[in-house]
């Protein structure tokens, strides 16, 4: 089974090699905690390396996002590479939207086209939260799996963003979590009485034997740095 | 992309400039953090400088705003300058309401005209609270999305100020955090036995690759003074 | 703008002079925390200095009231001084309730009556968990809203009693809390492993630049004394 | 105003000589805390010294609670000076039922009756979780305010037992709280690594300057003892 | 009032003799603390010393648990000594189930046709989760106390197993627990970085005038040791 | 009665041989805890052993499974010895529904036959909580009652995945807890400030004496190793 490297130095290793192809990971972290950087740059990173992307922001504008990550060092790539959707392709979409069809219907479709135009290997998702907010959920842990399962048959090594309360880095029990392959959690976590650092590790994995400690994680102008801290 | 300064000495550095113009930009903290007057002294000091603000007080009359702001140091500012609007604008408003149109449309033709006669570039909501407690959600976090959408529609930066209940410096899960761009936090915290002090800290701001660490807050007179503690 | 004493020492310099006039300030506190009696004596100082005080107890009978009040060494003053009202004033009037009215309508003239006929300058409610208990709220939030906003109009600088669990000093997020222009927090806290003594801070206060810290609190037989505590 | 006696030694003298006469007490603890035997011994000895009391049983029968408190050491008094109702009086009254009555005006002609005859100054219900299971309140809040207020009516001094989680010494805000005008709390403690003592103190009592701290109680065969911890 | 020996040596002694006779007695504790091994072998000692005891398992079959607890060193006892009832009897009785009967008056036939039968005196319900399982409660506090009451007029010392929380010795309040005459608690603690012992107290039992604290628990073989640890 | 091995050196051991036979054990964790693969390599090396297992996973396609498996050193086997199941057999089962059948009855033909045909005995489910998502429980704990039944009476050793928070190795209680006859905890635990290890205890096990300390648990390229850890 291939593997999709993160492209985070020291943190690939740490997954022995990087997250096995096909598998749904959450990347779960509060607010501020990098979380759309973290996956736009893993995106990014292999859609240079010739893996293509789509990126579906529900929180910004695909224009904003583009910009901001060019910013940050992430030069702007064309769309056969990285394609970054944003709530005005939704909006079209569900325009044509038909009685019978259910809203992951109509985004399954809409994934599978791009699929089909671009042979995108890449998925993310930005946000799982903004997702609930347009949705209407009538059972969100069957909807969930169903959508899970959407993904992963159009072929996808799928990201999903999801938004855990500030300064509360235990999660509850949520659908998402049992769903997905893989977690990626990403803390802001306090130093010295003022000061506050970001944090990450893998949770969870399948069918991977990963190391689950912690790494410090710093965006050094162009790229994520982590590192394994010395246990004190 | 330009930046919106916060003219708080200091704070304006760890943002990297200030804050990306276009942002939703969340004031959050218990009941006693200044909340109000920290975002009050930014469009102050903004429109002091050429850039008009819109501030919208849902908690007390703008006549009141504008004299107790006055005796904490900021001298009144003509309208075209700093415009502040109350309940009694929106009484106004609401009672022109016809059946079809809901009320983020009213505050959004509201809003928009206010923008047309007075070119105001910011615009601040005090408080979320309020607006809870006078508007009936169907689904808060459906409409807020919408809300948030149409104040980014109208161009402006936008603070909303989101009070956290006493003594909580942790935020449960809320939608207003993950539509927002950047969330400042405001924390009373206790100094030894029977002291209490204010301090701040930027939890997110996108597009920025700001400092994440706390700052001592005060206001001295005129205007806040942020100091970065040394770390114990 | 004018502000009203508290009467007690060291604390009404620690709010800068007193109480900004017309405010609406919250007395909270879990059981046994003497808040009834604070408010009673910030209302009965201010009487025998001239401003009249309306005292709206819901918790006692007015006679226990003034009876209990002077045991503790606050004299009984004349009605125009000090008007205790209790639960009998309010049967009266909501036995007049017609159908079209409700009944922060039917408070409001109670109230607006007693203020043509007396001056009555100060408010206080004693407790706004015993309103609770006795109005029937559909939207607290709205409700608590409108009712705030009708002391305002009647030119109250009010007191409204505020009940926490008890052992809990943090209130949790209550409508209550954001409306209110000040808070003051009375807590029991646990001395050594044994001992309980009292303890008050004013959380916030609009428009005034005051001290957050924390002040013993103690009644000397017949007024208050706060103490600002050494820091350790 | 007179003062009922606890006639727990040192306990008296913290509450200022007693409980206000008139007063509603709150005996709150969790299981094991010897709630019961606390209120059976105030209403034994105030009959034993002139004062009858009316002791209310919903959690036993009558006779077993005579016989369980003569075996720790209060023989069986003549019912006009301690009469022990159980659930088979109230079943009694309950069969009675008009359409038109609510279980407040059963109750009510029920001690009223038991007033008239045996003229019983103090009241102790045992227990109000028990009243909550068996009657079934529509507006917990409201209903419990007028049963107060009945109580208060027949001029009673009177004792609710209400009981606390085990090992949760903090009681979440419920309604008989702020209704109350003094709580005494009883509770469990661990001392050291396996042992639990009992302790007990007066969190609140209107009208009266107390003690707020705590003192261990213990049962000497025949009464109970209150005893100051020295300062740790 | 005569006593029911729990046979465990030293808690006997600690409850002042055992358990007074007609009571009702909660055996609380999390998942693996012996709850029913504790119940049983209550009942088996009680059964060879010629006390009788009726043992209903709604969690296991009745074959299931003899054979078990003779594993544990509990030989098989004749059913007019210990009479094991499991869900087979319940069926049976509840397809007899009548339209105008609910679920506490068949219970109520089932147990009163097996005192009659075979004079049980000892009672043991294993658990009232699984019991709240299978029957549907429309107002559980009330229903309960109805069973309870049930129980006590047929004459039974009962023991009622409640499951609380994994890691959760704290019990949130729940009507089995101040409609209960005693309450014993066995728990799992944490011995070290990674050891678990069992350890039982009582937190309370009526008429008794008992020690609260811990004991450690053991089985040895073919009973229950419960040693006082030394205070450390 | 005999034993199921779970071929984890030192913990079968520590359960006094292995797991009762015809018992329901629940393996609960937090995400990332390989409590599939835990589950899966005790069916794996009992079917190397001659009794045959049926394993269901609603949470990854059975060729993912048995694919992952064997990465993770455990050779894929033939159906007999260990027949993986997916939701695809559930999907085919569900199709003929009919009206009058529930889901157990369902599930119940579909695992009847493939004991007949295969004569399994032991049985595995990977997760509870995706059952819950893709079955409508109307009562969840009479449902769950009789699943555990229906299970029991196919003769099965059976194995309940349940995923418990992250980062919260309390389980609230819920209904599979007391309806288990046996439960094992899996857990990840902070070592030192950055370090995150897995470790596992035996919380529960009917009709056994087993140590309940804790275990560390590491995967050594074919099998577990649980170390016992010295006391610190």
């Amino acid at each position: 089974m291939a593997s999709i490297r993160t492209h985070v130095e020291g943190f690939d290793r740490a997954l022995g090699g990087g997250i096995p192809e096909g598998s749904m990971v959450l990347i779960a972290g509060g607010p501020g905690t990098m979380k759309s950087t973290f996956v736009y740059s893993v995106l990014h990173r292999n859609a240079m390396n010739g893996t293509p992307g789509l990126f579906v922001s529900l929180e910004q504008d695909a224009h904003d996002v583009v910009e901001k990550m060019a910013q940050l060092g992430m030069p702007i790539l064309p769309e056969d590479k990285l394609y970054v959707m944003d709530m005005n392709h939704f909006r079209l979409a569900l325009r044509d939207k038909e009685k019978g069809k259910d809203w992951i219907k109509i985004l399954s479709s809409l994934f599978e086209e791009a699929v089909r135009a671009g042979g995108y290997k890449l998925f993310a998702l930005d946000s799982l939260e903004v997702l609930y907010a347009i949705v209407t959920f009538k059972e969100i842990r069957r909807e969930l799996f169903h959508f899970v399962g959407m993904l992963k048959e159009l072929g996808f090594t799928a990201f999903l963003v999801a938004e855990t309360p500030l300064g509360e880095p235990v999660r509850e029990g949520r659908p998402e979590d049992f769903l997905s392959d893989g977690i990626i959690l990403l803390e802001q976590f306090h130093v010295g009485a003022m000061g506050v650092q970001l944090r990450m590790r893998c949770v969870k994995m399948r069918g991977s034997h990963h190391d689950r400690g912690y790494f410090l994680l710093d965006w050094d102008g162009d790229k994520f740095l982590a590192t394994k801290a010395i246990q004190q």
